[in-house]
């Protein structure tokens, strides 16, 4: 019989061709027009938990989109692994977006597989679950008890998951929990990542005349609010790059000398910053590195302008509103309820006189940092350096997860930020890829951890 | 036989039921997919020149949308008359924009005509036709030659009609031309415009990142186009609303005190500008009145923020690129193409380091005065009298019209403008109305216009 590791190299190829099956689906959970295929994802995840050997697998029903759920518990007075993955995606357009190739028909060239979702995050949770099945099928039973919890709303704020967790406890007790959602450093430095940063993701509109006007007539006597929600949101930066908001940083934890020397270890420089970004200079806060700057420190961005008149050629409108989509990155200890309320006091103080604003919460997650000097940590770095070939780093992510937090709080275990994407994978962008290479060695990273984390006892686990 | 105005007040409801068949034809210039529309649009105006007598009609082609033109010339010895209007109107979008009804389908609701093009500027052009189809229809004859210009590419800055004037002097020449697409002061107070401000309109790109990016993972390290965008926008205006753009007021002809007596004599009071534009505090110049911001001052505006993500829901882009749509209003001796060049030079200067910036030109248009103490204008302020059953007053409009400076510079005519709407009918915004009222004085005013310009000679016409 093959080891679970040889079991993985010998259905490359097969996982491969499931995983472009997984990707074809184009389960994008903001769009409700695109909720049949998001469901269709969610069935694709419940036969692969069957063909993984799970024992119990059930599909939840939600507000939205269901939630995922299998389990094995063949493995008494074993610990119980947790795994979370999602099954949505962002959205993507070929044309508007342009991609290279078709977002939803996936492609490899030069070892990358492209499409949209593939690093974030099908590839990843695909790689969980196969690594599953080869104990399964090589061994017959799996070295721990597991349960997966695999959602449809990641990419929409997991609005539906803290109410699932807050009333299905006994359902999902666990002593670790594993996500497959981060990235490495770069394709030979495995890192673990153990610290998150929040989210606080809201729309800013702007009024100002009631109805559309013409600019020939009413321009010059009308502050336009186009122009007054530039005005806004150009004050919510002070020209060094830091944001002015009033308060806004009062919480935001320091990062501590020794952290910033670790942070330090693994530099991000000017030109890899630039390699990976394409953008000419840097910005931001002056007094931090660019890898805190994008990894430990608090943000505030826009991520869409809407109004007035966007098609082709020119009108002369001068419109009745208009809207801006942002959101901040937050750190311990900021809350992100807390720093809505400042925002929307804060645009209401500087919002000009002559147009009204508001701000509209559109969701939240709460920054989250994991003990880094457990027994679980220890297995999972072990994991990467049998899985992956070389010893990880310890990173802090700029990205959010928002379920870290909720496990966290409510099922009072560890969470293992164990990822296989890179950090120039083109999540949420166009072109969105995987290295194959990624895909392969999360799987026989993730087959190395359950047989690291059955090699103890549950309360070691928990720690 | 009737009096042509007694035939018009007795063809009230047919000619109401053809302007509707007008406003049902989607004629939208600067939306390529609906050249079909446009073109029928045309089709509609050389079907009326017929109708209404015009021994010559034909349809010109040009890169973009037909140049409709319809003569009759059977009155020697008499001035030759010019008029021009235009069967194209701005885009509409029923439920993006807000209308109340369908915009191409037209419903009269309290006296008022709703519909896309109905005041801007189909009813107006329908009314011209239709008077001279009064005299036609009850005299056999005109009192004076006419000739009828009209175009398709107004909405999108008549790209190619000073290319058909300059080639078509012949064929255009008159001794005095009537344009119908301005507004009077209210129902009450009709007006004859006396000076236009030109245009230029712009499109303003700003670029950083190579791609799209997860504002997770870089987010407070690259200067994000769509915050770029806003800061280099808000940049345009000093905070007292008067324009930063180096050099911009440098030729723009003061008003004289004169002329500002003359304008206030027309107030604009705060109180009807808040009814007419539904905004809660009037903004700009605060050295210029209401009035004198709106017609005798320049502006510019912005039009459209376009970039990053629009649709529903949240997606954390930092996108790689945004775009505004930005305009100026010009007043005389300011050259579009010169302000065009300033405006680049400020930008670039304005320009964040860590973004590229562009600005590109769309189209121009030059401002106008005409001279209002000439026997022309005179039968203008006869006409309006005999036909609205007030005498005018005159005014300066915001709007621009280039085709006015084309026509002084190339035809060497005077130019009447002679308008029928209102300053709140909506044009270019959404619910877009024409008054039946002013529709039918307009008929009657531009029919009593014919009468008092067929009394005098070409030479006295010309001044």
């Amino acid at each position: 019989m093959p080891t679970p590791a040889e079991y993985l190299v010998a259905n490359h190829t097969t996982f491969l061709e499931d995983l472009k099956a997984f990707l074809r689906i184009q389960s994008v959970s903001t769009l409700r027009e695109k909720n049949p295929e998001t469901r269709q994802a969610a069935a694709f995840v419940v036969d692969h938990l069957k063909a993984a050997g799970m024992t119990r697998v059930e599909l939840f029903e939600t507000n939205r989109h269901p939630i995922v759920y299998g389990e094995w518990l063949g493995a008494p007075g074993k610990p119980t692994v947790l795994v979370y993955g999602h099954y949505d995606v962002q959205p993507a357009d070929k044309v508007k977006d342009k991609w290279t190739t078709d977002p939803f028909e996936p492609v490899v060239v030069d070892g990358k597989l492209y499409a949209r979702g593939s690093t974030d995050d099908k590839g990843q949770i695909l790689a969980d679950i196969k690594a599953a099945q080869a104990w399964m099928q090589t061994t017959g039973s799996l070295p721990v008890n597991i349960k997966f919890l695999v959602e449809g709303e990641e990419e929409i704020g997991s609005e539906n998951l803290d109410a699932f967790i807050e009333t299905h406890l006994d359902l999902l007790r666990c002593d670790v929990a594993v996500v497959s959602d981060t990235a490495v450093v770069d394709l030979n430095t495995p890192s673990l990542t153990y610290a998150l940063r929040g989210l606080v993701y809201m729309e800013l509109e702007v009024w100002g005349p009631k109805v559309d006007l013409h600019s020939g007539q009413w321009g010059g006597s009308v502050h336009n609010p186009l122009q007054a929600l530039c005005e806004i949101i150009t004050a919510l930066h002070n020209p060094d790059g830091s944001i002015s908001v009033t308060g806004f940083y009062d919480k935001a934890k320091p990062i501590s000398a020794e952290e910033r020397a670790a942070i330090a270890e693994v530099p991000l420089t000017e030109e890899s910053w630039r390699a990976s970004t394409g953008a000419a200079v840097a910005w931001g806060e002056p007094a931090y590195t660019l890898r805190e700057r994008i990894s430990a420190r608090p943000t505030l961005e826009v991520h869409g302008l809407i109004g007035g008149f966007t098609g082709e050629g020119s009108k002369t409108v001068l419109p009745a509103s208009a809207k801006a989509k942002i959101s901040c990155r937050l750190i311990p200890d900021q809350d992100p309820f807390e720093i809505y309320d400042l925002i929307k006091q804060y645009v209401a103080t500087i919002t000009p006189p002559a147009v009204r604003s508001e701000v509209r919460l559109l969701n939240t997650g709460y920054p989250a940092m994991v003990p880094i000097d457990s027994r679980a940590v220890a297995a999972a770095k072990n994991a990467y350096t049998r899985g992956w070939g070389k010893q990880p780093v310890f990173v802090r992510e700029g990205g959010s997860i928002p379920v870290v937090a909720t496990f966290n709080k409510h099922l009072g275990a560890p969470v293992l930020l164990v990822g296989y994407g890179l950090p120039d994978d083109g999540a949420h962008g166009p072109d969105e890829h995987f290295y194959l290479d990624c895909f392969y060695k999360g799987m026989a990273t993730m087959a190395a951890l359950l047989e690291n984390l059955g090699g103890m006892t549950p309360d070691e686990v928990r720690g």
